[in-house]
């Protein structure tokens, strides 16, 4: 009686293992192609170019990647899968509105410099696909309520002055996607520390005197 | 004897109406240009989708402009010149450091925002050639040393706490930067709304306590 549902299991385990390990490599591949594009531009980079660069063939590429979009819409992915993940943990934290923003925009900084490298890729967005431009959009209008969200609660438990929730997310947000432009993992500034600077620079420009 | 040095001026007169004439015709034209990349994305429009959008023959477009990469070209050289005035007329601003740099910050999101409508084409950079890159990247870096300097003034007068000077042209340049993908001159909140916001938050951000 035990013996077909261990080999169920096992083969369970080694189609999952065998999923994980397709997924790790697709995520770190997709990490270094990145950087490539990065490095030369998204549109002067070919599959080629990166498959050269990686130093792999282009068939062991291409079974993990479809296409060059297929990598940047993976980027745009991972970086709102990277925003999300700050946003929970601002959320779920204990303490004022403007803890809960500070500690969004240091973590999600510090999520994006770190695993990522801030990939200049993520500044291409019409070199999407129609439909996945509107994940993306739709994915990043989420986001960008939730932190409007987040301010307004700060506006009312008065730890944040009277500022527009739409206009700071902006401002915010675009120091922070800008750095996907100058920040480099080999850099001389170390992420935590910019992480650590810029949620400063939020705290003094919104918190209420 | 005065005949001829009137006709001669008569003729460079004609001549510079027709060159300023040109000069005018052609910097609309980009403008109106840059708003049709920006709707439709750099890569996704041509120049006849250009032509048509602005209701001129090929040929009438082709009188002005070279080619999409000319156009591109033109709006980072206006944007440049843009940034280069604001700066200017900060570092001629008598008051303190903070003042400069709050007078800078104001200035130039009024000028992006009023005359260029901030195109978003202007985060199209690896589309320009060579050595259009070099020369926009040049004045940018210019442009960013003197900001840094202002900063600076700022900390050794005393109206600006020990900031990290790149970090924060870093920061600020990104909310100016990512307005270009947000701001629509016909949008709900105006420029000069945005100019003054903005300033003030880099005020609260950087001022001493």
């Amino acid at each position: 009686m035990g013996a077909r549902p261990r080999n169920v299991d096992a083969w369970k385990d080694a189609r999952q293992t065998r999923d994980e390990q397709f997924a790790a490599k697709r995520s770190a591949l997709i990490r270094k192609a990145a950087r490539a594009f990065s490095a030369r531009g998204f549109y002067n980079t070919s599959l080629d170019d990166i498959a050269a660069q990686l130093g792999v063939t282009k068939p062991a590429l291409y079974y993990y990647v479809k296409s060059k979009e297929d990598i940047l819409y993976a980027c745009h992915v991972i970086s709102n899968e990277l925003g999300a993940e700050a946003m929970a943990y601002a959320e779920n934290l204990n303490g004022s509105g403007l803890d809960r923003v500070v500690a969004l925009a240091r973590r999600y900084v510090e999520l994006l410099t770190g695993e990522f490298g801030a990939s200049a890729v993520l500044m291409e967005f019409d070199a999407l696909r129609a439909e996945n431009r509107r994940a993306i959009t739709a994915a990043r209008k989420r986001f960008d309520r939730r932190f409007r969200t987040l301010i307004t609660g700060g506006i009312d438990d008065g730890s944040i002055r009277k500022v527009d929730p739409k206009l700071t997310v902006f401002f915010f947000m675009g120091s922070i996607n800008w750095m996907t432009r100058w920040f480099r993992p080999d850099g001389e500034v170390e992420g935590g520390e910019i992480a650590r600077r810029f949620a400063d620079y939020l705290r003094e420009a919104i918190r209420s005197r």
